[in-house]
Formats: structure tokens, sequence, C-alpha cells
């Protein structure tokens, strides 16, 4: 067990995640209550808002109020996720903390029906953003490989692409000067094992010892805690993760139990291993219950519904 | 990866946990025909009825006419729970596989509360079931220690009182001449980490290492497919599972995602890491389906939602 993190970082992505895909949209003030309540849990990072084509995200049209919206802590960062230059253009003239990032698809056929855009073409539109990062003072922070687990339309993503993606990532950041802080694999379309976590991520720190590494973990098929767990092993200390387990890719054709690995089981999973992550954990909890009756119906999130293990302790 | 078990048996807790708890009682044909259903799949043992108290658990106050009705597989064994002599006699009444089994709970004020007797009223029966064993030709097979991880009564279970279980109930097969196969670890209320999975399993292999070990688990907190893996790591090839996550104990106070680790998602977990269980995945998919069907609301199964990966090889 000696490889586990003493802390791990939690961005949370329930508020952009969830309000994607959720069919009920909700109000501009509840939005903002929601990502405000969040911000007292303790996550340094929270994405509150996706830059996207309203016909395709219709609950995201209203992105730019509630970003405007949103009455901001000094501590915690407030994201948006954009997957082409407008959204980084919207971003940028928002009150969102804009953290510079290259994102790459594994998949040639998921970066087409995702972003509308083939790898090479994705490869010359991040090197414009490189540009706008650096007219507008922002550093660069994390590469992100999606699907690099496997894709819903392709089946099989082969390590060798992941790598090669990985290079591409790497080999921007050199060119604009910008050291990375780390690659984020994606397991964009939930097909990870806890075996496929030890094998790609061994693939890419065999390559590149010293890369940090993140996870975006999606719970599709059950394997989500157990792929977080054989990462926590592995010594990963940065995940993704969405309050209640809300959210899935709207555009990963499938239905179904597609949200992300869920922040509060992963919070009670670390506290309960004795790895810090500067979370109060009842206080999320408190945000995944609020999820489920800000959208309607039951979520995911295990630790929400049973109760942390807080209260036996009390009685003993 | 090394310890990775080459085959995981599963026993199907599903028929027997799910209808001891869920709300809607079935009728007598479509508990026979789940159960039917299951045993097509594969499975090996199935768990079909409780023999408690029709007060407290009503849905089970069918279970001789269920035992009757099933048309039974060769390859299968159908077995029942029970918890007191009286309904280990049942169990011997009936067509049913008696599996000899030795049941004790490392808490005392869950035994108390689980099945009306002290940890020593219980040993004291347990010798009981021996000569009713001996009487029948029964050979002793699995140990249990119910809340083998912790307490939704009294906290924290600690280390020395598993080993002391253990220990009794290998005293007690001994006692008898009879030689245990293993013994079952069971997280009842769900409060087991990853880490408790190594701490405890440690403890008993460092104490008698050549002890088998198998795994009764609940997802109550979301961890039970963490737990799944952290046991696959450490050889584990034994775990109680129920189709589409069904199931909970009725007296653990707490209300809530309380099922067992869910069979299909293990399966799915461990063909995709080569490991054989000798189930048809998608028959049991199918299982969880129609148990979702006959219950009459979502399961937390996820596989069985989202679909497992088959489709996307056959593309490919």
């Amino acid at each position: 067990m000696s490889d586990l993190p003493k802390h791990v970082h939690i961005h949370e992505e329930g508020p952009r995640e969830g309000i994607q895909i959720e069919k009920r949209n909700l109000a501009v003030s509840d939005k903002v209550r929601f990502i405000e309540t969040i911000a007292e849990t303790g996550v340094k990072q929270i994405d509150c808002v996706s830059f996207m084509n309203p016909k395709r995200v219709p609950n995201m049209a209203d992105a730019d109020e509630v970003a405007k919206a949103i009455r901001k802590r000094d501590d915690v960062r407030y994201t948006g996720l954009w997957l082409n230059t407008r959204g980084l253009e919207r971003a940028l003239a928002l009150p969102l903390d804009v953290v510079g990032s290259i994102r790459m698809t594994a998949s040639e056929t998921f970066s087409v029906k995702n972003t509308n855009k083939t790898i090479a073409q994705t490869e010359a539109e991040q090197r414009s953003w490189m540009e706008i990062y650096r007219d507008n003072d922002i550093a660069l922070e994390w590469g992100y490989v999606m699907t690099a687990f496997g894709c819903s339309f392709e089946g099989e993503v082969p390590v060798e692409n992941v790598l090669k993606m990985v290079e591409t990532i790497l080999n921007i950041g050199t060119e604009y000067g910008q050291p990375l802080k780390g690659i984020y694999l994606a397991d964009t379309v939930g097909f990870a094992t806890p075996l496929d976590i030890e094998t790609r991520i061994g693939a890419v720190r065999e390559r590149w010892p010293d890369l940090k590494i993140g996870l975006h973990l999606h719970d599709t098929r059950g394997t989500g805690m157990a792929n977080v767990y054989a990462a926590l092993r592995m010594g990963v200390d940065q995940f993704d993760s969405s309050v209640a387990g809300l959210g899935g890719c709207p555009f990963a054709e499938h239905k179904g139990a597609a949200g992300n690995v869920c922040s509060e089981d992963i919070v009670f999973m670390c506290h309960e291993m004795d790895i810090e992550t500067g979370i109060d954990l009842e206080a999320l909890i408190e945000c995944a219950r609020m999820a489920e009756d800000l959208f309607g119906h039951e979520l995911p999130g295990k630790v929400m519904h049973a109760g942390s293990l807080q209260r036996f302790r009390q009685v003993a």
C-alpha cells in the first residue's frame, strides 16, 4: 500500500457534467446556488459551465449568465469547459478561471462526433489556443487525452494511440515554451478496468517517468471506484469527479449509468484510508443531496444515501 | 497483478437477499422463474430462500413452496440461509442443497439484533448444527464471520474480534473432525474500504496462511467494487454477490444503497481482466434486467444499464 498518496486533489465536475446531461434544466439561480454550496466544502476547483452549441446542449445556453452570477471565493477556481476556439473566447470574456489546457482525443471517430474535428484538425486548433493563452498570460496546466481507455464508436483504442496523443500534447507545450503540469487520461465512455488503469498509466510512465497523471473516470460499467483505487495504489492523486455521481457525456451513444465517478464516494474512501482531500465529507454529502433535490430524481452516489461512518464513531 | 486469480467463483445471493428486503413481494412462480433463469447462466450456486420468522421477513413466508417448485439442474447448487436450528431443520426437509456452514458474528450487538442470540449462545448453537450435519451426512464447507469489517450498532469491530471468531469457527470444525473449506469474511453493513480488505485478510492469513478466504460484500458506501478488486489482487477467488446489486440486510439499521456487490459487474470486471468465471455475462445481464422488471424499479447494477463491451468488439 506504500504508493497511496497522502493527499488527493478533486476537480469537481458535477455542475458542468450534470447540468449538461440532465433532462431537467435548472434556473440560473439554482445552478449558482449549487456551485456556491460546493465551493464551501473545501473543493478547490469546480467546473461550472461548458461552452457548447445551445442546439446540442440546451442546458448550457445560460453559461455566461451563470458564470457572472457566482459569488466567488478567493481560494476556489471556477472553471469552464470549451472544446473549440469560440468557447475559449467566451470563457475569456467571463469572470472565470481560464485554465490553460490542451485537449486531444485518442479516437478519431469520437473526436469528430464530439468536437466536429479530426485529430489533425484538433492538433492545429490546440496551437491557436496556445497563442491565445500566451496573449492572455494564461499558464498551460493540463493536457487531456479523451477516450484514453476505449471508444464507443471504435471500440478498443490501442495504447500506442494514447502514447501518441500524450506525445503530441507534450510537444505542443514544448513548442510554446510552456511545460505541462501533467496529463489527464480520460475514460470518457467508461471502458476502463483496474487492469487497464495499471497498463495504460504504466505505459505512459515507462516513457515519461516524471509526468504527473490525472484521471477523469466514468462509472459506466461499475468499475469506477475500483479504477480509482487501482490509480491510488499507483500514487495518482488527481481526479475529476462529480457530486452524487452526476454526469455522462452527451455524445457517447449510450444511456444508463454513465455518470462520473462520485466525488463524495471517493472522498469517503480516501478519508477512510487516511488519505487527505481537504474536503468536508459531510458538507459534500449535503451537496449531493441538494443535487437530487434540484434534478428531481435519485442519483447514483452511494455514501449520500447510506451516510458516512462518522455517526458510528461519535457513538463509540 | 500477479496474484489475480485465474478463475473466480460466484455464489449468487440475489434471489435470497433481494426478495428478503424488497418492498414488492413476488409471486412464487416469479421467484422460481428468476432462480431458474439465473441457473442457466453458468452460476454454480444460488441462494434461493431464507428461513426467517415470517413476521420479520414476510417475503420469505413462502420459502418452502419456492424451494419445492424450482426445476433443478444437476450442475447447480440451490441453497437456503438459516440463522437458527429451526431454519436448518426446515432446509433439511426441502429439496435444497444444504451446505454445511458455521455462522458467527463478530459484533455482540449485531448478533443479538440479527439472530436474537449472543456470541456465546451462537457458538453453542453451531455445535448443535454440527451434530445435525453429522447425522445427515452433510460435509462442513464454509465458516462465516458476519460484521467482520464493522457494525452499524457498535461501529468499529476490532481485528482481534474477527480473528477470535475465525479461531472459534476453526475449533468447532476440528472438534467434529470436519475441516473447513475456508472462511468467509462478511462486510454485512458496508463499512469496508480496500485498505480494510488488505488489513483484515492480511491478519487472517498471517495466522492461518493456508486458509481459503471468501468475501460477502455490500456496496453500501461505494467501495464495493474497489473492495472486490483489492481482494482479487490478494488472490481471493470466492465472492457472494447479487444480480443487479439486489439486497441489503433487513436488520442493519440503514436505508439507501445497501445492496450486495453486483454479480454481473463483478463478472464484467473479471472477464475484462482475463479472469474466468464460467458465467455467460450477457445471460446474467438479462437476469439483472428481469430483476428490475420483477421488482418494478431501477436497481443499482451498472453494466446492466450500459451494456457490456461485447458489441464494440463485434463491430471491430
